[in-house]
């Protein structure tokens, strides 16, 4: 598969960061997430904190990404200084120095990043400024995808279809759920991803009914429900799919389940727009499964936003207050389960659009395979 | 490969940490750490909390689990009373009145595993109660590996070798870093692991010099070192291992480093032993390094613990006050770096023993292959 991506502008984003900080009332914040991180800077690697202000950001590093970091930052034209601190009372050292010189008010902090623990010792860091409990501003910045970081769903999500088309040969010969769970993270790494965004869910007959069953050594058997749920990573953006299959004619009630579940999913998607309430997409599904009786049975919320992380802002969900926006990434997933019998999920990841929405995720949804 | 893993003792698991928070002087713990709800219960699930006091042990999750919940807890003899809660709050509401019931005088949280905004709204659930911010209380007891526990690590590091000894053909045809940690990952779960406890990192040549390089593209050349750190999971539990190797004969300067590392980790072996301090073995390999003039080239610690999580405590490291104790499961993985040049890391998993400790890595270490 040979996908052009259109490239990313990462460095544009530390301004628009400084922009919602100066809207917030933030006079500088403490970047600890690391996929904040990797989305402001480009940095990859597993240890990293960013001070950002008005007009000056600052990055500390160990001594394990001493030329990674440089590299990284360099290559995406972040304008950084770069810190190395052999220890976490030396990298905080260093930036309770720079708050100091630029005499910053206050230091918000991800407070839903950041431990209890953490922000005791950064306390002891930054004494004298007070630390500010942030929300999550970085990850409010990310839901709306610039076009390359939509590009790099959009693979991962290729990658993920044809991996699933290559593999329902073998699904026709009773693998066990295992097996199968391993054939797809091999055809997606095969095919170009770097690992799975997530373990797949290969959840076979009564298996089914746990949403988020981990794959066993039970056979799939002709005639069942097999919900398949999985993704990969391109450069490090993320792809999530579900789809729910038989080998061969289920039965009736099996049937029913999932013409509902497709129906409730495609109401969902249609709901998608710029504009629309998560909370009224969620209500679009759970209508339809409501109707059917199944109510109880649909455990879990409507879908989420899928990016550097696979479960990300926004959440698609009934207690949701958020709207969506023109090019946010989320999926639409609802489910049916029924303890002895087994579950449906059918699940696309769909881009916003000003009209409405274009799928990223394009596999058929057809229940006999 | 067939392998008898002992049974591990789950259910008593709760009054050890009963044991330690009255020791503690901690009336009653909220474990939301789920590495550390999965070692007291056995629930493999991704979203729970569990409230321990003296006397009774409170599970909630949320409706994807109430199935796989009871499965658990009920396989492994744990006692404690489980709650479905569709949302936080609820769950919240739940627990406080748990504690209200119970009178408990205040309520540890795991101040290193929530976050600060966790901790702000779990102040809301437990009005009037007091939050101690507890030290991490149930990754000590994890520290000692009963015997199940080993066989597991034991077992993941089994695979490892064998994944390596079979791969060792293809590492003389010249692949490519990422094909070869594809290579890696898959042949570890042909062998029955359920994934990687780590993205391998597979770095050669100049890429060595960083110790933690993701796989490029990069063609492995002859005569080149290559670093291949890489671990799988086994019914939960990580193995964790380094060889650096050379296909064909290096340089004279690159077998100098390789040697140099080798004798600092056997050096640092040999200190491993119940009672030593994790700080003394971090010096035996260091002494070697610096020694050889390249102390300020080896970029991180000595080693980590290895269990239910691929880095966990103790750690292994100039700074550490702890010392080891007979069960522990720490890695011993000195590195030397040389920017433009390359690097060397040569990593076991051993279990510390009264006399020492035995290796459960065992992959033969010699340069050229």
């Amino acid at each position: 598969m040979t996908v052009t991506l259109r490239p990313m502008d990462v460095a544009s984003r530390l301004d628009r960061l400084r922009a919602a900080l100066a809207e917030a009332g933030i006079p500088a914040l403490l970047v600890t997430r690391l996929a904040n991180i990797r989305y402001l800077t480009g940095f990859t690697g597993s240890a990293a904190m960013l001070l950002v202000g008005p007009d000056a950001a600052s990055f500390v590093t160990d001594g394990r990404y001493r030329d990674q970091s440089a590299e990284q930052l360099s290559a995406n034209g972040v304008s950084a200084t770069i810190e190395i601190g052999g220890s976490a009372g030396a990298q905080g050292e260093f930036l309770a120095g720079v708050a100091r010189d630029a005499g910053y008010a206050g230091i918000g902090l991800e407070a839903h990043g950041v431990t209890w623990a953490q922000q005791r010792s950064m306390a002891g860091w930054f004494t004298g400024t007070e630390l500010i409990a942030a929300d999550p501003i970085v990850e409010d910045l990310r839901m709306v995808k610039e076009a390359g970081e939509v590009d790099r769903i959009h693979a991962a999500c290729a990658i993920a279809d044809d991996a699933l088309a290559s593999l329902v040969p073998m699904l026709r010969e009773q693998p066990t759920e295992i097996a199968f769970a391993r054939a797809l993270e091999r055809a997606m790494v095969d095919r170009g991803a770097s690992g799975n965004s997530f373990e797949p869910i290969v959840a076979s007959g009564p298996n089914g009914a746990k949403p988020h069953a981990r794959p066993t050594e039970r056979v799939i058997g002709t005639g069942e429900l097999v919900v398949i749920d999985f993704g990969c990573i391109v450069e490090g953006y993320c792809s999530d799919m579900t789809r729910t299959v038989s080998v061969g004619e289920p039965s009736a009630e099996a049937r029913r389940i999932w013409e509902v579940v497709y129906e409730a999913q495609a109401a969902g998607r249609d709901a998608v727009a710029a504009g629309a309430d998560c909370a009224t997409v969620d209500r679009a599904c759970r209508d339809i499964i409501d109707d059917a009786g199944w109510g109880g049975a649909f455990l879990h919320s409507t879908g989420h936003g899928v990016g550097l992380e696979v479960h990300e802002d926004p959440r698609v969900s009934s207690a949701s207050t958020a709207s969506l926006r023109s090019g946010f990434v989320v999926t639409v997933e609802p489910g049916v389960y029924l303890p002895g019998i087994g579950g449906v999920r059918i699940e696309d990841t769909v881009v916003v659009t000003d009209p409405g929405s274009e799928p990223l995720t394009a596999f058929p949804k057809t229940l006999v395979v």
